[in-house]
């Protein structure tokens, strides 16, 4: 099945290249850039030559859209739409890494990123999870690839939501993630000297435009509204996301209960990997690969529970994530081109 | 004023060389290591050959206690206190980094260390965090250095304890820390290649030696029990400690009031500096220095407020405080030698 | 084909797994650990969970001779030597990562190991750099993999001293290596509190294990003796060398001509990129691959050639070439499970 | 005595303000910042809040002349001299850190620099390695700061070329650097994401500016002219050179002979260390101090000597190194805020 990347030479689109040039039964036929136009991937990106044999090109949807049948769009919210529905027209099936198709509520949308560009395709996407969406997707030709934070503390916090078993306020997420997931931006934050050693909380509490995100599916899970405090820190790290939940119980409940939620939940999963008690997640044993894992603690003095999780934020997290979903849509074995064992050391 | 440190070749002992080195009261008279005991301190560590002219000695209290009148203990605990003991006995003030004198109720010692290897002089020991113990510090002669990561705790939290706005239960305290705050310790877990690009969560929930001291002093500020979940994470730096505090408001509370409740604790504080509004505390901006940086964000929506807080846990969380009460002690200028600009970048 | 894996738990040993699991002609069938014996590789090494399902065993070549064709063997030089005879003398194809094969000199190999476990054997392995011996590997049934540091000094020389067009003394190889070349050693030195935001030299000119080996293939390419001072550093990465080799010219060379004799030479190499004039070849390209990227500049005013290598130490460096080594021997295609993209960023 | 930072906020000009924030004799009265003039240092660093109490301001010679005996000019080259030019004329001495007035031949500075700016006061300055023109600077009004590289490549060298031990031409630099050495500059390669775990050779063997400065200064200390192969590498760190020099002996020297000729050279130099043998520099012995730490070996088989060398680019590299320059100049004791201890670990 010929596929297209648009929107290929960041690092999410980098990575769809990386991992789709091992895909056996997707067949990598287009490559964009608006910068790079006409450059061989290769030339742009020394990592891929002798790996992907294209010349990137300029994102003309028309142009592309005869030629795969399936589109993975990795451009920034707002300017991902207009491509999304111009492909759709013309009957590919589109992966959306972007913020687009994410909400379902128009106005939660507008609140958030501003008036969208393209509302009658809003709710028409599914959410790109397939622990939780795994039908859906299987039916559908749009999937809304989920944030990289939402899937770390969405893949920890539905299994006790689901259960009931928490309270669906004064949830906190507190968050620690490399730096790729903002982007090969050109921001002095993000320069190695500012960076490297360093640590902190951005964007604390209620600011960072995941919130909306986890708050729905959240809500989803729970059948009530669910209020969540978000605190994303930048670790010195290129890749992954450590999660750790906090959830306050509404009865008793010890560790190994708490973990055999998880395990139930996850028995059939792939790439949720529940480690046993006294295990916690670490970044470094998911690195580079499709994995997310999770573990729990419960504090049973404080009435809280600590549930944790890590994934590699530009896979499980972003490309391998939508290769999954992808693979799903097309009734490909889910986890082709996504059991690569992880990098380490 | 002559000074011996115990115990030097540690991370902490080596930091006390550093920060006394340049100090212009104390005079660096003795230095211990068991293991490099003959040694002139740069041969053993060349970053400090031409800084510190001494030799490595063994530690033998009985002959050094005439060499001194203050001494700076860096032992392990339980091996600790028997130093300080003999040091006490004959007349030195003693600074001790370990925990043995930190706890003062015996039974809470007892459950997390083990038997107490001078009971007679559990509770006699000032907590050296000259924020909350200025006056009696003035007044002691055996001062019990905090830990690291209660340190980074209490900064943020008492305030709030203290003014009576947060609950007392169900205080999550989220901490992420650089590698150093384990000492020089040969465990995989600490090489290079395991923990460089990692990052994860340890001793979960109330699994950490840390727990019944924070838990200790705060229950002094808000003058009845807390109960805190505790979660440390480990970082891929070598210094520095995160640490965000999550605490439920009994009250609606904007973040400017919050902010102000944290501006009056502490104007008069040299090493406590309060970030105004927007600004997040970073690691990198205390790298080095006695700075402990703190700022908070109230989430109403969901009745809590986030505080965090950066130090350097080698200073301000270990040697640095340990020179800040002791100057308190001796009636030194409080930031004598402490106030180095933090190396950024 | 079934293989095992000797010595599977250190990082070479690791990185086999990786590799092998997505080998299309290789099964593993079987991985030792002296230490870990009993233990599932998923317990052992959550990384590896869901990706390798075997548990480790003791290393027995007894046992083991029956259940396998090949067999890698990743222990450290001298304790190699005694299994592979034995499997060797069981019929099991070998391929060797310790250094007891490498050197085709008993008297050289005392000089720099002791005494020789296998005598009988030496001289009778197959370099296994199938750049320059592909037709011999073909048909030999012991590899003896190449040093890192040598593989990556060996590709940039080799041309150049093939060609005769530089100087056979006076050769400067200065090597930047990450920490993975050393094992998960516990030594002080390669602590991440040691070993981060440093770098240094060590085993400086003709003190390292590798200095008799790269000069024993150089020789064997230039067809005289070879001198090199040979200086490794010690980075803070986990993976990767980077090697800058000088030679001195024996006549005027411009850039163009010294880049295409790289060209020339590795015309038909899949993992060896010859790179364009003007770009320099990067650790972060190579990182997680097979692929050696190489580059030259002539500075015609001093008459010395600048050739520079990069690789991943610990797949194109050891456990990547021991697979490629093993495809050639068996006949299988000599990247088959190699071809993974670099992990960029 | 009053001072001004002109060009306060690139990562050397704060540096300046945090090694002069602690200068016994130097008062800073001015910093500026085009870009964030009117801004408080602390606002806009916060590293430096409670540390530096000034604002900065927009640089204007005439405005800043009277209000200061010394400037110190963080300049970018070609963007300093006019500054420099309106500074002297006002009788201000001048610490120069661009390289503006480092090179003494016209027509070199040309060559690499295009026009000069001011070439009436070419020749004019002394350049500031107070190990090689401390007399000198005690008479200059304008220094002109090495530098980083040079400074690494010329400590290790000089001695030798002094002594007429070795071939001067034919020499080889391979340095290896921490990113701050190309200041806060926004270029996607200096992201964290591209240059952690990551290290390349750039501006291979004469194309880097600082090619002819070390050539200069070679020549001097040789008497002849001085031919450098100079290959700087990008190393993953914040701060810090490693610099390895080969030299070819024109007679058999031992490491024993090698290493008096550096002790005898350096014997009363505070700031360079001369290890004894077997030791090697670390960047971490010297991080965020002035000292520059050098070793040597000699390789003899090869006629070969390998002079290595660490520093802190942005202390002994740069900033330290122009308050070293300053306090010659001004009559203060050579060491007045330069005798920090590094930060180590």
């Amino acid at each position: 099945m010929r596929v297209a990347v648009i929107g290929a030479s960041g690092y999410t689109g980098l990575e769809l290249l990386r991992i789709l040039s091992r895909h056996p039964e997707f067949e990598l036929r287009v490559a964009t850039s608006e910068q790079r136009a006409g450059m061989s991937v290769g030339d742009a990106f020394p990592s891929l030559r002798g790996i992907v044999d294209l010349e990137f090109e300029a994102n003309d949807p028309a142009a592309i859209a005869p030629r795969v049948e399936v589109a993975f769009t990795a451009l920034p919210h707002a300017a991902s739409a207009p491509t999304v529905v111009a492909l759709r027209k013309a009957g590919v099936r589109v992966v959306d890494l972007s913020a687009d198709f994410r909400l379902r509520d128009d106005e939660t949308y507008r609140s958030w990123y501003g008036d969208h560009p393209a509302p009658e395709l809003i709710g028409s996407a599914v959410y790109g999870l397939p622990e939780l969406y795994r039908e859906q997707l299987a039916k559908t030709e749009l999937v809304a690839v989920p944030g990289c934070y939402p899937t770390s503390a969405l893949l920890p916090l539905v299994p006790f939501l689901r259960q009931g078993l928490v309270e669906p306020t004064g949830i906190v997420v507190d968050s620690k993630s490399g730096v790729s997931g903002a982007g090969r931006k050109l921001d002095e934050s993000f320069l190695f000297a500012e960076l490297d050693d360093n640590c902190y909380a951005y964007k604390v509490g209620n600011q960072h435009r995941h919130v909306p995100e986890i708050q729905q599916e959240a809500a989803a899970a729970a059948a009530c509204d669910v209020s969540v405090t978000f605190v994303p820190h930048l670790l010195p790290t290129i890749r992954g996301i450590v999660t750790t939940v906090y959830l306050r119980t509404n009865r008793p409940i010890s560790t190994a209960e708490a973990n055999a939620v998880l395990t139930d939940a996850y028995a059939n999963e792939r790439f949720v990997r529940v480690l046993p008690d006294g295990q916690t997640p670490s970044l470094a044993a998911v690195r580079g690969s499709n994995f997310c894992d999770v573990a729990v603690y419960s504090d049973e003095r404080n009435h809280t529970l600590v549930v944790m999780a890590t994934l590699d934020n530009l896979v499980k997290g972003a490309s391998g994530g939508a290769v999954q979903s992808a693979n799903v849509m097309c009734g490909f074995p889910e986890h082709a081109a996504l059991l690569e064992a992880p990098l380490v050391p």
